[in-house]
């Protein structure tokens, strides 16, 4: 096990009925004037943004309304937002809805405490040193966002996605009601487990040694979360099942799962770069690169893939043959993709990619060249070409 | 799976050489005049007091040195830590030990930041409104104090030990070096092994249904304590097998694996009236209560002990016979007490009571009768002395 630090500060109000606390939480944490970011329609339509209202209403909280979050946010939205801020003196981020509205208020709460263009952070250019307030009431389990110190964010000049982490982003509270995902679309329910099972798929996929708690917790996840994506499937308003898959999409993300371990992070990496030119949905879009990511890198360390295979996917292991039982196990993930409606390449996805579009992600991926990815196997430029080829 | 809040605010350095960042973190949360709290010798012996109060020094942070906590941390000693605080302007308590000089540092805290008598917490008079904040270095895996919102304290006038929970309590920081617990007897990091897998069997031993993210991730942590105690108990320097235990220890008890779960609690509170009346070791306590407890309880629901036997002692389970498959399970749970020098009642611990000191326990027990414990199986003062009585 590796040396570690683990800091998930964000109280969580999870069950039925919760989001009637948001009022008295946003007062608990310090908020007097407060801006309540959300996305399209939906919050609206469903009287969720309503009853949050209210509830702030309740405390005698003044806030102001920002709408118009989309999936993959925006840089030109926050830029909007971080306006707002400044010149309305908000001091509390209040984020309703899914992981997109959730970073774009991070990228917000940034950009509001920090001098200077946001979109230096997410350059890496320089460092935040602070971020206004957050608290969500969250209405997809997927991006882990609620409890995670990560943000993802699109310019628009040059389709560019880049995330950002850092611990001051990370939610004060965050309100949990599994009710309020009954509604989502399956594709997007789908999406988000498969997006869960990544992030913890992205940590558990490590060379480090000696990660037998980390390695068991996390089998644990993605058995569940497999378990339930399969009911959720079958049966979106199923209480339970929604509620384990909320849960387990906060754990997945919230920094304890990759305790001592090296993490990963290709896949991911991989994706952005996709939905970053196509707008394709995160955890289809992960989906659709895992795959032909594992085969690649599987050579590394055949006995992980074989733990995997046997610990989560339920293969009966092969003790003289590792790569095979590892094989198998990535053929189970592909079953269970294709189970839940996610593709499991590219052309599935729906892009039939061109040579060049895979010299142009593989361009973009390695930040023209400058950077490699992973850590289970480190890749070039020219590793992240053959991935994609694979792959489409 | 219930309505749950999950608050686990501390942040954890963990690893080899991280007591050096002591001085850093005490700053970084604002310290400026520190009460180090301590136990006896051996965080003198060792070095490990100097190491601490030198990365203060470094960061130019006062402090005032309070040893002598001891084992069932005693209310005078935290009196007198209060006056302290109170006299000399003490504002951040940096405890360095285990889970005593934790719960001591955590008694103090609340006594310095509230008016009136501390103990009346401890009674549940009144409630905690503040806690002085407070960091560790933690020399020993046990009671999981470093992440918790408990603490435990006897008071010398009648022996009476009694619990707290709050958030306020919780510690800011905690460094987590297990080389720091090398040195330590095997009957205390067995004794620790065995606070850390009760802690997780008090919330895993529920009747709520649909609680499969917890339990899973419940079993993995209990499987990771028992296979590495073992490993301990033969070769107490094995760094993984203590760092897998130490982290364990912190997430079995920062309420993280009770979310969504009635919890149960009995063997804690049976165990409390034990080692207030014989002053005995908490973890080896709860090794003598546990196993007539749980066949007590067992027909409340017998799948759950099946569950447990198959799952986290590998027992090969009996679908047509839940109670045999339970009770193999206790079994073997006796037999992994054992095995690294663990009782399994109340005679092995070293104390034959009689009948007159049975009563006494459920006496005090049920605070005087007015009140029940356990939540698996709700226990009167009667199911107390029977269970007393099936442990001596």
């Amino acid at each position: 096990m590796n040396n570690f630090e683990y800091f998930a500060p964000t109280k969580v109000v999870f069950g039925k009925g919760t989001e009637k606390e948001t009022g008295r939480l946003a007062k608990e944490f310090g908020a007097r004037k407060v801006l309540v970011h959300y996305g399209t329609g939906s919050v609206v339509r469903s009287g969720l943004l309503d009853r949050v209202c209210d509830s702030l209403k309740e405390q005698g909280l003044p806030y102001i309304l920002l709408g118009g979050a989309q999936p993959n946010p925006r840089l030109g939205l926050a830029r909007e937002g971080i306006r707002i801020c400044r010149e309305e003196g908000v001091d509390f981020l209040l984020a309703v809805g899914g992981g997109s509205v959730l970073d774009s208020a991070k990228c917000i709460g940034y950009g509001a405490a920090n001098e200077g263009d946001v979109w230096d952070f997410y350059c890496r250019k320089r460092k935040a040193e602070a971020c206004l307030p957050i608290g969500c009431v969250l209405t997809i389990a997927a991006t882990g966002s609620e409890m995670s110190d990560s943000s993802v964010i699109t310019n628009e000049d040059g389709m560019i996605k880049r995330g950002y982490s850092s611990d001051y982003g990370r939610c004060r509270f965050a309100v949990m009601n599994p009710e309020l995902t009954y509604t989502l679309p399956d594709w997007q329910t789908m999406s988000g487990c498969t997006d869960i099972l990544m992030h913890t798929m992205e940590r558990y996929f490590t060379k480090t040694p000696d990660t037998m708690l980390m390695d068991g917790m996390s089998e644990a996840l993605m058995r569940t979360v497999i378990q339930n994506a399969k009911i959720l499937h079958e049966n979106p308003t199923d209480y339970d099942a929604r509620a384990q898959v909320m849960w387990a999409g906060s754990l997945a993300h919230n920094g304890l799962l990759g305790c001592g371990n090296e993490t990963d992070w290709a896949s991911h990496q991989l994706e952005h770069e996709l939905s970053g030119m196509f707008d394709v949905t995160h955890g289809a879009g992960l989906a659709a690169v895992w795959p032909s990511w594992a085969r690649y890198v599987l050579s590394e360390k055949p006995a992980r893939f074989a733990q995997f295979a046997v610990n989560v996917m339920g293969v009966t292991g092969d003790c003289t043959d590792p790569v095979k039982t590892a094989l198998e196990g990535i053929r189970e993930m592909e079953r269970f993709f294709h189970e839940i409606g996610m593709p499991v390449n590219i052309h599935e996805l729906g892009y039939d990619l061109t040579d060049e579009q895979i010299k142009e992600l593989a361009y973009k991926c390695s930040f023209f060249g400058t950077r490699t990815i992973g850590g289970f196997k480190v890749l070039d430029q020219e590793d992240m070409v053959r991935i994609y080829e694979a792959a489409r």
